[in-house]
């Protein structure tokens, strides 16, 4: 059993004395702040980067249409995202996912500013899991999606459609591989977020 | 700047004699380590949750086929899991998580007992954090073949077999529900996981 004091750094030095032990005044700050700060700040980037790969994926499936120049029996002039509820739940979840990210860039900053701050730590760690959730969901049943439309299924009859959307299916193709670095980056920053919580 | 110093309970009673103030012996135990304990034994529960509706999931899946009594132009004798991709690795990837939670409980089990030990909780929540990706992944991915399945897609021309294949389709309905409880409930691990480790 034990009990956290939290003593500022003054004091600490103060009560040394006492024990024998005595602080050099103006020394070099202690190691452990060095990496928790240099942990807080890649988590600041590893968002940033995030943010352009979730916003850059919604982006590209949002503008993916392709118009054919031609009409055959089985497909239609045009391939758009919003054929496909799937992609539509892509590009909203994706949007939803780089706004909670920008959002999150102030708590990001406090943990640069405070390192012993656990309260926005904790916070960070618990929406990242949630939105990781979200962002893993989309990606993985756009991926569905798109593995179809390129290969098609035999057993029921469902066409390859890339055949004639090429342009569409590059364009969803690389929506899916955005979101995918969104969610490795996610990954990421709740496993750097659970190292720092842990040295508290 | 502040310093944490982590002091046992017998030395502060120790030292708060200097201050007039004196623990009384054989006082309760604080209730902090009540709550923890607590958490720690949801923990265990949780995970035997997870592992009974991830283990559930795949076992239905895998089980899932059927064979219809008669043949039309577009549709063959049998639907079966293994005819999709996606299934397969559904069943794989579920069975890959019902496992590595198994492997988990004794960790979970020395979060019970020792519970100030920062290590093991640590490694939970890392780990649990890269399987819910890979639940999630598997759970989202199935549920959007199962939404052509029952639906189809007007534009691309694929047409919905669950009109055929009824049970087929009621069988992987409630696979993907059993997937995304396990999904639920490994979110509640991480979060219990972080608010324990946040009072460290």
């Amino acid at each position: 059993m034990s009990t956290t004091i939290d003593v500022p750094a003054e004091t600490t030095s103060k009560n040394n004395i006492g024990n024998g032990i005595r602080k050099v005044p103006g020394a070099p700050p202690r190691p452990e702040g060095g990496w928790k700060k240099g942990l807080a700040i890649i988590d600041f980037v590893l968002r940033l980067g995030a943010i352009a790969s979730a916003l850059g994926a919604a982006a590209t499936m949002a503008t993916s249409d392709e118009t054919l120049p031609f009409f055959t029996q089985f497909f239609q002039f045009e391939a758009s995202y919003d054929s496909f509820s799937t992609f539509q739940y892509f590009v909203i979840a994706m949007a939803f996912v780089g706004g909670y990210l920008v959002l999150s860039l102030p708590f990001s900053i406090v943990t640069i500013i405070r390192l012993h701050a656990a309260g926005p730590r904790l916070f960070l760690i618990i929406l990242d899991t949630v939105f990781l959730t979200i962002a893993t969901s989309s990606a993985a049943a756009a991926t569905a999606i798109v593995y179809l439309a390129h290969n098609g299924n035999q057993d029921s009859n469902w066409l390859a459609i890339c055949n004639q959307f090429g342009d569409f299916c590059q364009a969803i193709s690389g929506a899916v591989v955005a979101s995918f670095v969104a969610v490795v980056l996610f990954v990421l920053l709740i496993v750097m977020c659970a190292v720092a919580l842990r040295n508290h």
